[in-house]
């Protein structure tokens, strides 16, 4: 597949501009206990690819925001995504020992302060979204709403359930890919979603935003499964034995079948993204160069 | 000390609407997974004596309120608590088996689904006040931030971090009442401010509601001890050994000081509550009734 980097300088500055004001929405020596506050800054600023919060900044640059704009709403789907990453690691969930090439939260700092952790990430993330002060109340308000539908019932609190309860009983490849949109798909559609409102995109553009994110979370997850077979050697920055046992859509069809799957999915969500001209949109071009590799982390 | 059963009716008529609304706010069957929808029901609406929502509704009705506008944010109270109680009996955590006469979440759920009920909880508080659609979006977007004050660095995750690490070693009253301000107080202050926000109430009024909330917040744990202490036989309704080996104001003065400054509490928080000619309020009717019980809950 050919590879295009499209734009790696302001893709590069966005992520920077996302790692330095993560920073200070949690700042050191924040008031709280000193404990809880160091495991939050340990999970949140730790080496990420950064993908949710750039999907909210590129979807609001490509329909026309000021990147000031969105970014403290950005940041905040990366502080859930944490939150959730510190959840699904915990010892009575996958129970692993390894994230982001550094041990996880709960072996690092304890099983109740990653929970309280996982907790004040949450909690945070909506207090940012709140205080985002560039945006109208209305919006504010409705970015908070779209955020906890999110995380909640219809989020990833039931695709961690699912995954937990239901993973090993899963067995086509259907069921696999509902669980992944409810594991991956939600937070992908919040990101974007959340990005286009704050330039005011019009609803029908947020549908097929929608459409773009439940393509890509699969093809995100297929990646993920192809990179942890793949990765017989090596450092390894996440902990693999954890979902080893667990079936997968790599599990179920092989590799090479579930690259094709990949591949198809990936097709899709560029299709429906907006191109400009006979070149793309910055979120074209960082999707295509992103989600072309496979080590997505 | 002297109990007045002061408008029974109207706490009693507050308490089932609550009790009803919190049973709409969380319905059975929601869309998502059963099992963490069951957990948080079954967490939820499990017989609680409703003291913050009652705080909240009886502060918006003392400011001149209609108790429909306050009714959501109320319950936006009550998921707050019952998160952090779920969480709070953690094995991780206090490791209680017992709450409110019943197993705790985990003892019937499981670990996992209790954490991710405690997450649906908090989400489900946020999202509930977001929504209360009779109130200007200003109000709500000022209660999400107040609620997540509450929760977050400077609140409950707080209280909890500090009761597990520091607690052993707590010997003066002073430093546990630190600790009970942080466990208990700050929800008791968001409460009593969301009701008279509602409201409309001046800030002079919602700064004297915050040192209203900081004594029964203090009240109400040593309250909560002398009850765990005098409880030797009959029915539990929690799980008294885990506190066993904590400090309490109890063990640090005696049941008969503690009771002393449990009186002091409740005193100055009446003291600072405004009455209504000769007679009370609401609102302060309610705590003179409620508080002067040592059967807390």
């Amino acid at each position: 597949m050919q590879v295009l980097y499209a734009q790696p300088t302001l893709v590069e500055d966005l992520r920077s501009a996302v790692n330095a004001r993560l920073d200070t929405l949690v700042p050191v020596g924040h008031r709280g206990p000193q404990r809880v506050n160091e495991a939050v800054r340990y999970a949140l600023l730790a080496p990420g690819k950064r993908i949710r919060p750039l999907l909210t900044l590129l979807a609001a640059v490509d329909f026309g925001a000021a990147v000031g704009d969105a970014l403290d709403v950005a940041c905040a789907t990366e502080m859930v995504h944490t939150a959730s990453l510190v959840l699904d690691d915990l010892p009575s969930m996958d129970d692993a020992r390894l994230r982001r090439g550094q041990p996880t939260v709960h072996v690092q700092y304890g099983e109740s302060t990653a929970i309280l952790a996982a907790v004040a990430l949450l909690n945070q993330a909506f207090a940012t979204v709140t205080r985002a002060g560039r945006l109208p109340c209305e919006t504010r308000l409705a970015l908070v709403e779209r955020l906890s539908a999110a995380i909640g019932f219809d989020g990833l609190v039931t695709g961690q359930e699912n995954d937990l309860q239901d993973r090993g009983a899963t067995s086509t490849v259907a069921r696999l890919e509902s669980l992944n949109h409810q594991k991956t798909s939600v937070l992908f559609e919040a990101a974007l979603e959340i990005g286009a409102r704050v330039a005011g995109a019009a609803d029908r553009s947020i549908d097929e935003l929608r459409q773009v994110a439940a393509h890509l979370g699969l093809a995100y997850q297929i990646a993920d499964d192809l990179f942890d077979v793949s990765l017989a050697t090596g450092p390894q920055s996440k902990d693999l034995l954890k979902d080893a046992n667990k079936p997968t859509v790599v599990s179920l069809l092989g590799a090479e079948r579930a690259r094709e799957r990949f591949g198809h999915h990936l097709a899709e969500a560029l299709k429906l993204l907006p191109a400009r001209g006979t070149g793309g949109t910055p979120l074209r071009d960082y999707i295509m160069v992103t989600f072309a590799q496979t080590r997505l982390c």
